[in-house]
């Protein structure tokens, strides 16, 4: 199953974020996020620690592990940070 | 048992902070890393990325759970990120 990744730049919402990491847990039991820079990566660890609380009463935790990247932006080599977004059971 | 935090600000050095989590991993089956602003996160995402290529070998990964936290830096209110860090069979 092919999982979408959620692209996040510096100024992405957090919350809006979170948001996309619950629809994406329910569709396919995770979800893919990559950053590029120091604020991009930022918004994407604060859009998951609000997820675990929007997660939590249901029974769930969520864990991510992060991993770099290299993606091409507009001819442009580029280091991505891919954190993939994983449940764990209470 | 205590964990020592280990508190990584934007000028730590990502394989550094590796070799630190791996050494309190070692200790105490977990590490808990703590940044304040975009920088130092990205320093500690990365350092988590590193020590993951550390720890496979060894049959285990590393997941990372992120959460906000309450901190006071010379009489100043901050919000930094925790990260705790723990293992996952492969």
């Amino acid at each position: 199953m092919t999982v979408t990744v959620l692209k996040v730049s510096k100024n992405s919402n957090p919350n809006s974020i979170a948001g996309a990491i619950l629809s994406s847990m329910r569709e396919n039991e995770r979800a893919e996020i990559q950053s590029v820079g120091a604020g991009a990566l930022n918004q994407a660890v604060k859009a998951l620690a609000i997820a675990r609380g929007y997660v939590a009463p249901s029974g769930y935790d969520l864990v991510c592990s992060p991993a770099f990247q290299d993606i091409n932006i507009e001819g442009e080599n580029r280091t991505a940070m891919k954190l993939v977004v994983e449940k764990r059971e209470l």
